[in-house]
């Protein structure tokens, strides 16, 4: 079904409108109208290039919201007028060990990814959510309660479900002390999430200026990281540390502001490999983990949870035709904090 | 008391016998007339000044076995005659975090450790195993199983209990596969406490000659770091790699070998940072770890396991007066796989 779409085809040009041919609904398919999708640093990062290379056109989006306007044959999950989401992957072989223990975006044959990535003939490309419609299994679409705000629900398919599942495995509940590093889209959901999980909040961040915002967040305290001084202010105090920053950084002072047994978890990637300091572990049994997304399971469970203790994320909504104004800004970290774009406007 | 010792007044000097004056016992205390004591290569940094300061005199040694002869009034676990040992600590607060958690290495307010430190008072030094004696709180002391061979059940007391803790705390069992990094001390006793757990164990190693030993040692397999090909072999392979190495090393391609939610725990520690890339931590959500020894609790465990399955080290029996060839020879790795020293020597 051809679908009108923002994308680019050629890492070196900006997003313009164009059209891309869906697939016709399988029976197990459903079709999504989109109403929102939202702008996700990986966007930026595929649509340019810079993750290696782009499929042409390439159709950027993976937080995706809208309403089944059709379903397969045999879907049984949702019916014509349910809402519902896409995040960051659309297939898997559903076979492996990880996709038996619900976590897909693992899976060890192939994770369909929902934009730049193959299904999984591994050749159909796959088109994100800049977009007017989308077509997906059943089984890999989530189910958006009524009630939840639509535009500011769309981030929370990835930077929602990104910060919810290392809280959620590090185990974040009243009593516990957690630290987001860097206020920026998944830093502002990680900060929200840990408080509506009964966690006490302290947001790392070289800028002063986000003081006011991380407070207004939920944030009780908040520290400077440039200022080697106020890691020793720290040291021992966390159970869990969320750092979303994409940057090199050394780990090491980070390590000693955890508790016994805690846990750094890298939410945000750096291409450069960065330093870690041996007795920074070994001294009080301290991890340095790595987290990506969620299963469906999982992604549903955080989509529940959000919806129940109202956890939306801080957005600027915008129209298609500012997509190119809007990753420039996101590249200047000048959002606060997720571009949501009204899929009206595709 | 007057104890006849081995150690040093300066750290640029060898080890000599000596004569040290050990505490009378107090009414918690057990006086432990030392059976052997086996050389860790943390003696050697120690003893030679690299840990920082040493005090003066030095008496090194944490890997203790021996026998009961005599006991304070208020001492109920031991009676005179009993076998015991004195692993890595002596003492602790007993009532933070950590000491209520049973993980009294890592006490809060202070951690007495058996040599270089200082009792609870934190002016009192704390003299090792390479003594005839030595007087230790009933508390923080361990019960030895009757037929254990004393000799091979000291190394036990620090090079079990470090590779114990985490083979343990990450759920090694049978169905499970580990890698063990270096085939040392350390290395030896994760090969055969991870093999007497039930696991597949595969020995990485820089030198080709151990492949014979980590067979014997009960290894299934055997590779070669140096060859990045290797590496691809076993990517997503190992549920835990125990990394005994202490010079430092990219953990990148250690990574790749651990399958989804593995964990690479560090027991050797370099004293440099070393490298990691934040993406071979996030994809398949991999954990850097380090660990430190075992609480008194898990240090008997460890015991009583080793007793139950004869697990004991591989070790050279010494003489006092071989301590210096012994240290040289240490640092070489020229040894199967640790020194035990004969206390009757000192």
């Amino acid at each position: 079904m051809k679908t009108k779409a923002y994308g680019t085809y050629n890492p070196k040009e900006k997003l313009q409108s164009l059209t891309i041919d869906r697939r016709e609904p399988r029976p197990d398919d459903v079709v999504i109208e989109i109403a929102y999708s939202g702008i996700c640093h990986s966007d930026i990062h595929t649509a340019r290039g810079e993750w290696g290379p782009t499929h042409s056109p390439c159709v950027p989006g993976h937080e995706i919201v809208g309403r089944v306007v059709k379903v397969g044959k045999k879907v049984k999950k949702f019916k014509v007028g349910d809402l519902a989401g896409v995040g960051c992957f659309v297939d898997s072989c559903g076979k492996c060990s990880p996709c038996k223990t619900h976590e897909e975006q693992f899976c060890e044959k192939h994770t369909a990814f929902t934009y730049n990535g193959t299904e999984m003939d591994g050749k159909t490309p796959t088109y994100g959510g800049y977009s007017t419609h989308i077509v997906t299994k059943d089984k890999y679409t989530l189910k958006i309660k009524k009630g939840m705000p639509l535009d500011r629900t769309a981030p929370l398919l990835c930077a929602g479900i990104t910060t919810y599942s290392p809280l959620k495995r590090y185990g974040t509940k009243k009593g516990k002390k957690v630290a987001v590093v860097g206020l920026g889209g998944l830093g502002h959901m990680a900060v929200k999430i840990a408080k509506a999980m009964g966690a006490e909040v302290t947001v790392m961040s070289t800028s002063p200026s986000k003081e006011k915002d991380a407070k207004k967040l939920g944030a009780k305290d908040f520290m400077i990281t440039k200022d080697p001084k106020n890691f020793a202010k720290v040291a021992g105090k966390f159970d869990l540390i969320i750092d979303t920053v994409s940057a090199p950084h050394d780990f090491t002072p980070y390590l000693g502001s955890l508790k016994v047994g805690g846990t750094h978890v890298l939410v945000g990637a750096a291409a450069e490999p960065s330093s870690v300091g041996a007795f920074g572990l070994i001294g009080g049994r301290k991890s340095l983990a790595g987290s990506l997304i969620g299963g469906i399971k999982e992604t549903q469970e955080m989509l529940d949870f959000c919806a129940k203790k109202k956890v939306y994320a801080d957005i600027e909504l915008i129209p298609a035709e500012k997509i190119n104004e809007a990753y420039d800004r996101t590249v200047k970290s000048d959002v606060k904090y997720r571009f949501v774009i009204d899929a009206k406007t595709f």
